[in-house]
């Protein structure tokens, strides 16, 4: 795959957090390389509440990762 | 989206637990953005134990990183 | 909501394990705020198997959280 | 709930195993005082291999508590 | 049980995620002492993907705690 | 098994996240040796949603080791 990541560090919280949602898309594309079958899979899960959950919980641990290596933005 | 997250700093643990809500709701809306289909989901997952549950634990994940980016209020 | 949490601090180890059961059934109150559907839910759950080994991991979370704020009770 | 931890400390790695998987019983059982109930959910969960890898993975939590307590017991 | 985990040091990163397999496994057997009701659930679970998904977290989880203990084989 | 996991120190984050899903496919492994059953589950699980959310999940929490292990490549 492309370059995609030089870098933990993120300018504000905010970032450090959509930095946090990039790793979890990233984690399914690894797992599932075809855009055109992950797009097929958007309607179910962006509308089913457990799925979205279980969304919000991969972002909250790649957040903590984040959140780390930026030293929490103190 | 617009800015929403400037610090993970807080004045005291209720707020910060009150933070590690905000986390993990946005990280439902940056995955369904439509509010419309969002509040649909609600009757669901609200009245649902297991799913009630699992929102518990992403808001205990990120409680954990909102605790260690305030020292956990010593 | 009034004030429930003012510190993560506990006198003893007992103590922590019970603030974050507080800390778990607070995540699942912010959520569901009617007290009138958590107790309809309630036989539910405390009677499916699955459900109480998703709870007790809710509590290892929040109690990874409780113990580093009180340095383990070293 | 009367005394039931006192410490975290352990004289070694199994013991705070051990006392891992006490601490995840005891999350279940603080959801479900009723020792009877939680009898006869028994015979399920424990020939259940999805709730046995789900009860192992409470445990794996709880013992992270315990062995950073414990300093690795280096 | 006997003895079964003096340390949690090990040589290589690879002998500590054999480690963290062997507590993965534990947790199991701790829950489900029988080994011959287990060996009845290995054929199911070790052929369901979403199971063996959820059995590489535990994994995950454990060796997190094991890299820790040897402070990352630094 | 043979030598697989020599060290934990990668170059790049990048880096980092792709030895964190090979440790999330050596824990799938381990636990189902055969390769010929782990290919007959594919087509299943990288057409699932929620499954590539558990997957990406178990990335993740390995990513949080692999991070750490390399300072968060700071």
């Amino acid at each position: 795959m492309k370059n995609w990541l030089n870098s933990l560090k993120t300018s504000t919280p905010q970032e450090g957090f959509e930095l946090a949602i990039k790793l979890s898309q990233k984690g399914v594309e690894y797992t599932q390389p075809s855009e055109e079958i992950r797009k097929k899979l958007r309607p179910k899960y962006s509308r089913d509440a457990e799925d979205l959950i279980f969304a919000s919980q991969v972002i909250a641990i790649n957040f903590q990762t984040v959140a780390a290596a930026n030293n929490y933005w103190k």
